[in-house]
């Protein structure tokens, strides 16, 4: 598609046929891609874009690098959900390449696997689990029954994923109208899986909105975790069961999450900290080796203290 | 049945032969249905009443209309416990119309469709879905796999639905025994979702006792979020991720609740409500665009001025 | 496998060749089981467990009883979990008996029922349910749609598992390496459920890591449950929507739990407790019949009062 025929979808003028790739963050974006500006406190993000265009309002319009085009309108972000619907894949691939499966590999009976797909050797896929379409999985992988891993996600080798879990759902992303409607916009990024990963069951992991939601390898997570679009788990973070991590949210390796727990989204949190059980994240936690809890979160030794206070409260 | 028949089955006497086609609350009750009456507080509820018969405990059988008939026992919920498997349909149809599917829908493979179920066009259902009895589907609505909407629930048009969804299982309902046995209420109603509404992946959304669980147009739901048994939440509502809403919660339009967030149930939240992450909403709010959050719940400027508060009892 | 080979296995030396079933706790296991001691807390278990060997670091190697064999190392808990893996089944048995199907039990289209199962009469197991090897199923149970029951799990009658509920998947257990892996403990046990039992959608209940995590006759889980490896649910107990229970929590009869209430594991909670909602229980509680709220866990009546004491701050 071109930067004209996108700039017409959204009725903006444009005469420039560059052949656009997709959508993406203003840092993010190649310049094959268009992003937007939709508050200011990214201006600065503004000037170090690559991106081949950016939907901004006429106000910031003169802070828009040379190289990149300004596509001028009142509502970047409204804009940028409607562009996102001309990128997205289909639902289901109909046609296609058959599927790989490697060698060792057991798939029994009810088992749905996508077109452009390949699972390794020595792979367990169980009765009822979903494979979609140009999905990868690594060697010596289980998947349990049931579980539902959408199109373009990967999975490394030697994971273990439960029964029920959902692994590529669409994040929880729409742009208001002014009449009050919601336009959804389309997730076109993925989830990325690396080795030695246990997920437990009836999970949700979202796909990110751009790029990819990734779990690094040694991540272990419990039973009926969300995780949102777009977080980033490093390398051998453990979230407990029930545990909610909104979109965005970044863990350092060897970061700890007790049951019930959650983040409140684009934070990071340094590693090897710990958050305790029902412990809510609200801000990004730079120090590493920390143990934190409550809700609003403080270090865990003074929620304690605190706790004991508060208790006094009743004499 | 008739009301004789009905009576006899829990050992009242009665000779009335209409016919009776359920069961419901006072209030909603036609002149075909049986009510009960358990908490004295609803005795208004019972002058207004239209049903056919009340299950009542004798001590109010003068205070119950004259055109319905008092069904006097000991313990009025218990019966109606015991009465609502009378009514309840098979859990699946093995006679029946075979379902209809629209134009340029498109149905994967391991898809199970209930007998007299119907799909519109331009929708895509994907593998392992299960679509009960019984069942309409607007047009232009995706259902991910292994997506469960049971038996005569009804979804509109543009919705998604989430791989791994629930839809229409059982109400959390049912009545003690002296020894300390639970007798189920059968769950006799169903779930009616409107138009271009999306709910994520995991979520568990119970059928309606009575009547319906509702979801208006243009409502957005995260994942793993649980609606208990006839809820109605207003068109634009937002539900982000893990929230629970207990059994009866009424949300008008445009209530946003934040992740983790709860409500107790049997209560009602004004238009355009916001509540906080983990804010546990245990009365109803009357006044609309107020801001809510904590729990107990509190306006949301008053939350964070508490906790400021709160903190100062560690100096 | 002998004694012998399992020493071999983690480089331990041992010349006894007593044959060994499988891995337990220092109480519960028998004769031929191998036990570990990682915790000197538990040097009063160690004196009276009948296991054939035991796990255990040289220092506390003259308490072992004598008919109990002293296997001497360094990490005894990370030996166990690599011990572990050598007594897991097959995540799927291509071989055995085909499953026993009752009388008049209905079983649908993409159902799969593995090797030596039974189901009893009059149940009706629904599309895309997965019912694993071994497993035991009574009479008169609804199944319903996309439910997954591990391997070994059993199941009684007058049983109703709603939709997409996983039963049986693994706890979450692993040992560290000095380096930073965590090494799986294969949970070996299973799910034992009693008669009359209700659960949601979407629950998750893990199979324990030796024995099994049992869910006594009569209980109530709503939606959306988590309950960890070795879990005990007595008779009667209620558990509302999003409650967790980490692992090896007991509850005794009739305890009910409020929504989204959880347990810290390792704990027991006595009769007819009642922890309301979003209730967090971090000790054991030994009194029966209380009510108790908040987090940290008080009495309900003391909570309230607290919560009032918490609001004159706003003063």
């Amino acid at each position: 598609m071109t930067l004209q025929e996108i700039a017409q979808s959204i009725n903006i003028e444009c005469d420039n046929t560059k052949e656009i790739s997709g959508l993406s963050t203003l840092l993010d974006s190649t310049q094959t891609e268009v992003t937007f500006l939709e508050n200011k406190k990214y201006l600065n993000d503004l000037k170090k874009t690559k991106a081949a265009a950016v939907l901004i309002n006429e106000e910031f319009a003169n802070e828009v690098p040379e190289d990149t085009i300004a596509l001028i309108c009142d509502e970047p972000y409204l804009n940028l959900a409607k562009l996102s619907k001309l990128f997205a894949p289909e639902v289901i691939e109909i046609e296609g390449e058959k599927p790989v499966i490697g060698g060792f590999t057991k798939v029994m009976p009810n088992v749905y696997i996508g077109k452009g797909s390949s699972i390794g050797s020595d792979c367990t896929i169980m009765s009822g689990a979903y494979i979609g379409d140009n999905v990868k999985i690594g060697n010596n992988t289980v998947i349990h029954p049931n579980v539902v891993v959408y199109r373009d996600c990967n999975i490394g080798s030697d994971c273990i994923i439960h029964a029920g879990t959902v692994i590529g759902s669409d994040g929880f992303g729409f742009a208001n109208t002014k009449d009050g409607k919601y336009i959804k916009i389309y997730q076109n990024g993925n989830v990325e899986i690396g080795d030695d990963v246990e997920i437990g069951a009836n999970c949700a992991i979202d796909r990110a909105v751009f790029k990819s939601t990734e779990i690094a390898n040694g991540v272990r997570i419990d039973n009926l975790v969300h995780i949102g679009h777009n977080c980033k788990l490093g390398m051998g973070c453990i979230l407990t069961g029930q545990v909610g991590l909104s979109g965005s949210t970044i863990l350092n390796h060897y970061v700890i999450m007790g049951g019930q727990s959650a983040t409140a989204g684009h934070l990071e949190i340094a590693p090897f900290t710990t958050i305790a059980a029902r412990g809510g994240v609200t801000k990004s936690i730079t120090e590493a080796k920390k143990s934190w809890a409550g809700f609003p979160l403080i270090e865990h030794r003074r929620w304690l203290k605190l706790q004991s206070k508060i208790a006094k409260l009743l004499k």
